[in-house]
């Protein structure tokens, strides 16, 4: 929901009048009840009327063609390889931002889409690990014996991976991190977490990794296979936004793991990060279950839904001045984060 | 799974030979390569030579006609209200066990069915709670803002609901721990936990509460209702072996929840301890959801057979001596666990 009843106070506060949709946030747990000083109104009705209208996920081509020549269309516009949806936003003359594209700076934190839907989805991840897991995380000393903790290891230590090893580590998992880049590793550690070392470094630009040469992909893979043996969990969470995921466990790597481990896959989205993957599937291989789970923030809507519509609420007071609608595109969060204006494509993959 | 690896090596080493049906163990992560100095059969071979046999649930009509007169049977049984299954074993003049009825003394810790799997289930309900939930369980602070922690209730402080508040506390939310008896109030306190006071206490006999008078029932039950309008999850676990488990949450109760709440009621094979609970379904009313899994332990089912086995294990050393099955009917363990023996009902509910 891009709007809770929080943040419509605010976005009231600035002069702003707001239209919803009957009943859009009662799924997230924001029935209209809740919501105070707004005015609702049916689909069409909001898409007539609307200067701006703040969505999750990209609208559908009968909302797109309801809005108005020179509105602005503000959410999750997932612009990359979608080259029907930008011609449709360019030719319904809308002005589109997209809030996956802001550059990832200090200043654009508060509205970084990325990382708020991001922690979501490492924190399910690892329940949805935990719960599906033949064994226990924790360890449990009980009259008949101890059992020892499991071993968890998370691939990828961005925002969902590291939310996915801090939450691994509360449920008592013996848990390691891994990532490419080595700046990494104290993050990882400051979460009382092991950082796996596989004499690999892949430091890259604007906080992403670079992608690794065969070589060093082939001596990666070598050490990893040799380490998973001992693995009971893996959840991987090694995704670039708008690239396929980097294949970074194969069908040979689950063979050699044990029977009733067990791995999350969370950049099942771009393609997974185990060739063995099926995006929203259940696979079992050798032994080993391999879960792809789609749109995990999703599971956790009223929290996903305050922190991203504090993420569009704080991306709206960029567009505001005294209560009018007037985007500065000399602002870099503005200009980086538009697809489309004024008849023009401003969104270069 | 009753015999794992590692607790064949214990049966072998006190003089027993060890016969298991084919891939028995392989659900719970023990296939037969697993297991070492043992013999493999079909079923019907097993239950033909068997002195004695180790089994979670209660085997079938078929399976008790084919075990030879005079042969043992150790499991969980489920005695109470099993007439026609006690009637069998005795026709069978079968000598039974059920673990569920060891009394709960310290001696009889290591064989408690009751304690290890009530443990599994507890950690599994709140796994599920967590998932389930609309909410994260721990506070989360990002770019965007702060996210509270869950407000968290576990009702019934046994086994189970001491390891679901574990559970919610590692997982970092605000956990509370309610219970008749007021013994409990150290133990939920010493999880970190509050213990809720609601002024109605139950101490009874065995470790199990009291039945509660009609006074004290309506007392507890309006104290509860106030309270339960502020909490996000309730996981309840009050379970008496035997007994309906008894009704805490009534429908008023759960109208009165915040929508959004979840209800996790693992009393559900016992009817459940909230009355709008369906055993094995989810129910939503007025905004709440009240799931009444069945079966838990059979989620964590590696953990659940190393503890299970050790029970069987531990139980199996009262019977045998010098390798031979000799059970002492003038050990209280023994005589209490017993259902039939000599063409003889022992069990009385």
């Amino acid at each position: 929901m891009a709007i809770t009843p929080e943040m419509a106070k605010k976005w009231r506060a600035r002069g702003v009048r707001i239209l919803l949709q009957h009943d859009a946030g009662r799924a997230a747990g924001f029935p209209d009840a809740a919501y105070a000083d707004v005015e609702f109104a049916d689909a069409a009705a909001v898409l007539a009327q609307a200067d701006l209208l703040a969505c999750v996920l990209p609208p559908d081509d009968a909302a797109l063609a309801q809005l108005r020549p020179g509105s602005v269309v503000v959410g999750q516009l997932r612009p990359h390889g979608a080259s029907a949806r930008i011609a449709q936003l360019v030719d319904a003359r809308l002005t589109s931002f997209s809030l996956e594209l802001l550059p990832r700076t200090t200043r654009a934190q508060a509205m970084d889409v990325l990382s708020s839907q991001a922690a979501v989805a490492g924190y399910r991840a690892m329940l949805i690990a935990a719960e599906a897991s033949p064994k226990f995380f924790p360890m449990l000393t009980t009259a008949a014996g101890t059992i020892r903790p499991s071993k968890v290891l998370v691939i990828g230590a961005g925002v969902a991976g590291l939310q996915a090893i801090a939450t691994a580590r509360r449920l008592g998992a013996q848990t390691e991190g891994y990532d490419v880049r080595p700046e990494t590793r104290e993050q990882v550690e400051s979460l009382g977490a092991k950082f796996l070392e596989l004499g690999v470094s892949a430091a890259g630009s604007g906080g992403y990794a670079r992608e690794l040469s065969a070589e060093e992909r082939a001596a990666q893979q070598q050490a990893l296979a040799e380490h998973l043996k001992s693995i009971d969990v893996i959840v991987t969470t090694a995704a670039v936004p708008g690239r396929p995921a980097p294949k970074i466990l194969s069908a040979a790597m689950v063979e050699g793991m044990k029977p009733g481990a067990l791995i999350v896959d969370l950049a099942a989205e771009g393609g997974g990060n185990c060739e063995l993957t099926q995006p929203g599937q259940r696979v079992e291989h050798a032994g080993v279950v391999i879960l792809g789970p789609l749109n995990l923030p999703a599971g956790a809507p009223l929290h996903a839904s305050e922190m991203y519509a504090r993420n569009v609420f704080n991306f709206g007071e960029l567009l505001l001045h005294d209560g009018a609608l007037a985007p500065d595109f000399n602002d870099e969060l503005v200009a980086k984060s538009c697809v489309s204006h004024a008849g023009e494509v401003r969104f270069t993959a």
